[in-house]
Order: structure tokens, then sequence, then C-alpha cells
């Protein structure tokens, strides 16, 4: 495995692969959710390249980029042991130059979820993921669906400005107790660990709920979310919300879900970590640990 | 010379192109300076691509995006007179699909000259320009340098953004009598065709006044330009502004030109057209029609 950190020479060791490229951009500290979009990468490709990036445009202030969790030692073994070629961490004033100038605004989808409460967010996002794109000409690239919205964002982004690149969106990997994976867990103390198993509890009663009655209205499932959030001390809830799966949009409150399905989502801070997930309530519960929550 | 219309179509043919590709994105309605920079292209590579698309993201309410003189089958002959291999224009429901909604922004280069008085034009100009270069995939790009403020924006998205492209700027093709090349000189009647001589006599009036005594201030050097543009009737200035060549920043008024250099751009309207030109004051007299102007 190479590890590189200059655009040049990724641009180097990029053209000495032969076959196709799946690439898995990150912010790094990588768990077995990021493992899984590298096999996945590498199941559909020759070859893979991971970024690990901590890309300050996508931090609002007051977020935690300064103490965005780091192990570039781990994160370096981790790929190499699932058969990752190139290692790219780039230097952040080689990503950002003086005067860099230009955004890439995806709009229509940044309205929901967390475009509100993480305002320039997703701009960010497209911005880095736009640049990432050209500087590893990627055949396939993955994401994972917990960060339901940004793959939305990026798909659509990809198409707009016709990247010729295919978006891969892997499931959520969880726990054994059902918490969705995130870098972000291990701000949690022992405690809070606990409470954060709130958001799934949440997701999977609407799931059941509408998987016993869909014709029950969008506001009943997201009070029947709603209510094992609430009841988790110190959980702050930013959003919870039902929207259309594809367009994003909350969903009539008065209204049955209606054929075109509906994915819940949630944001929940529990002390210093803002924690996602989300379930898609017309499809079935996905095998493994929601299955077993109580 | 193969004539494309669709984006799958195109990647296929370029992908047959094996060697070096310059790519030069017009609106059509080509002319000398067109041809000057497909020439341009074709000694930096092996191979030309050119696109023909009336781009609607550009121009604004009001603007002249319905009347945009066409003439596809004289565009098709001079492209394949100068040696062009691959001559695409797209449908435009092709290049904007259906919930279209994500925009390059170029910032700090659009809030001089064309600017203000084009809300959102370089942002349809950026956007529209990484698409294809996304699309076509080229080696080099060619950009004509009356469009000063486009080239600029262009090569910074460029480099923001990462793409692997030359960015080449090519001066100004002028007619005999010194007015720049211009799709919408066509625009013009015989008397306002005589008067839009006004902005390239403007421009060398300062560029003399400048050589004479580089000591003026930019505010002589602005009034010298502009007297002999308002001398003719029916030539409303848009703007004319004094700016640095690299940052676009209008200089100090109060000032001499500084060692950075000055670009002098104007924009008129003469009847139904806005025309556009510049000069870099700091740099000789290019050869042609402006030396021998009186």
């Amino acid at each position: 495995m190479k590890r590189i950190t200059t655009i040049d020479e990724l641009r180097r060791a990029r053209a000495e692969l032969n076959g196709t490229v799946a690439f898995v951009p990150t912010m790094g500290f990588l768990h077995a959710g990021h493992l899984t979009l590298m096999r996945r990468g590498l199941e559909l490709c020759d070859h893979l390249v991971v970024s690990v990036f901590v890309n300050p445009t996508q931090f609002g202030p007051g977020e935690d980029l300064d103490n965005y969790p780091r192990d570039l030692k781990g994160d370096v073994e981790k790929c190499r042991s699932v058969g990752c070629e190139i290692f790219f961490c780039p230097r952040r004033d080689h990503v950002y130059t003086d005067h860099h100038s230009t955004t890439v605004i995806v709009d229509e989808l940044d309205r929901s979820l967390c475009g509100p409460s993480r305002p320039g967010h997703f701009e960010g996002v497209a911005t880095i993921v736009a640049k990432l794109f050209n500087i590893v000409t990627p055949d396939v690239a993955v994401f994972g669906q917990k960060d339901y919205q940004q793959l939305a964002i990026i798909r659509r982004m990809t198409r707009d400005l016709n990247f010729d690149i295919r978006i891969e969106g892997v499931p959520i990997i969880r726990e054994d107790d059902g918490l969705a994976m995130s870098s972000r867990n291990r701000y949690l103390d022992d405690d809070q660990r606990r409470q954060a198993l709130c958001l799934s509890r949440g997701l999977v009663a609407a799931h059941r709920a509408y998987t016993d009655d869909p014709s029950r209205t969008v506001r009943a499932l997201l009070e029947t979310a709603r209510r094992p959030i609430e009841a988790a001390p110190g959980a702050h809830i930013d959003y919870l919300e039902c929207v259309h799966p594809q367009t994003l949009m909350p969903l009539d409150a008065d209204r049955p879900v209606s054929d075109d399905g509906a994915l819940m989502a949630t944001a929940v801070s529990i002390g210093p970590a803002r924690l996602i997930d989300n379930l898609r309530l017309h499809e079935p519960l996905p095998d493994g640990p929601l299955r077993s929550l109580p």
C-alpha cells in the first residue's frame, strides 16, 4: 500500500493502476463501517483508493473540527488489512490553496434534515468530494447510508456535474446493540453510550408502528419515534423528520406515508456528540441488531 | 469529423481518441476568433473537440438568450475546415436534466467588471464549463482573452476543483479596424458598427496615456478612455474599470498603476448589442489593428 500526501504524487500513482478503481473518501478514525465501504469497493473494482482528510469547510463555527478524533497510524493499518492500494492523506494547505474561492452548491436536497442546522456543511461536503473526484478519478465511489442526505447530495452532484463515476451506497453498519457506527461515538462516556441507543429505539418503534398499520399518519409515526428518544436523559433532539426518500422533502404530517415510502431520520445530541441515524419505514427492517431491539 | 448530440456518444468517441485532446467550448455562431482558439488547441494537442451550446443559465432575465445568433451548418463547416474531430452540440434537456440543482460558484473574481451587471452569469459559466470538462475530459481547454474575467474565473475554478486540465488563454482577435470579434457584433447596423469602434479607441487612448507617462493616476487614465466612448452617439457605458490583472479588484483611482500592472476593461451597449473589450496597459500594444488606430 502506498501512503501518499501530495496531489501530484497521487495522480502519478493513480495513473499506474490498470483496471477499475474504487474510492472511499473518509475523515479518518476508521471503524467497521468504513471497512465495509472499502470491501464493497473492492467487490466492484480492481483497485481501492482511500482518502483520510478532516475537511475543515464542512464544519460550522462551534462544531468539533479541532477535536475530531484522529488515529492515522490505526487508519493506515486498517486500510492495508482490507487490501487498499493507495492511502491518500493530503495536507490541508495543499487541498485549499491561497484564495481558494470555488464552492459547489447542491440546492433542494439541503433544505431538510441536517441542512438547516448545519449551514454551509453540505457545500463543504460537495466541494471537497468534487475536488477528490477530480484528483482520484475513480470509476466507483462508495459512501455510507448513515449519512443519507450526504449520499443523496453527492449522487445529485455527480449526475448534475456529469462526473463519470458510479456512486455506491452501503447500508448502515451497527454495533451489536444497534447503535449506528460513527467516529463520533468515541465522544460518549459509558452512560451516554447507553443513552445513545435511543436513536435506534425510536426509529425501530416507528418502523414497527408503520408495519403494523401503514394507514397511521406521519405525525403519529413521528410521535412514536420521539417517545423513546425523549425518554433518554440528556438526549436533545436536533431534528426528527419523516421525508421523501428521494427528494428529502418532509412528508405531510396529516397523511399516511404514500407509495413512494418514507425515510425517518434524526439527529440527537448526547453530551458532546451529535449523532445521526435513519431508517426506511417502507422496507423490511434490515438483518442484524435492529431486529432484536426490545 | 463526428457530429455528436448525446453525452453517452461523446464519451464513447472521446474514449477512442488516442493522444492528447484540446477542447474549445463555444456558444456557436463561430467567427475568426473561435477558429484561432481551435488552431491553438491543435498546436498543443493531437485532437480537437469543439462544443456548441447556447447555455441558458448564463443569460440573465432580459438578456439575449432567445435571439442569440445561431448558424449550426456554418459552425460545422468551420470546425471541419480547421481539423476538429468531434463536434458536440448537445440538446438543452440532455445537459440540464430534471431537478438540476448543482451550481459552481467562484467567489472574489466575480465582484467587479461584468459581475455586478450580470448577476448569476458567471455561476452559469462555471457550472456549464465544469460539466463540459467532465464530459469531454480534455487535456487542454482554450478560451479567448476577450472574456478576460471568464478566463480568470475558469482558471480559478480549474485550480480550486483540481481539474487536471491546462487552461490556455488566447489574445483577442480583432476586425481590420480594431473592433474585437464577437458573435454579438452581428446585432449592429452599419452606423452602430462604426460607433462600436469607440471601445478600442478608448482603451488605446488610455494605453497611450499610460505609456507616455506611467505616473498618471488611474482616474486620469479612466477619464482618457471614457472620452472617446462617450463621444460616440448611442454608446452607453455599462462599466469602464481599471483592475488588477490577477485579482480583478479595482485599482485605487488616486494612485498610478502599480508594478502589478493594470487591465482596463469596458462593457458598452450600442443599440441591441452589449460589447466588451479589454487591454493590459502595462504590456506593449499587441501587433495588429490597434496600432494603426487614429
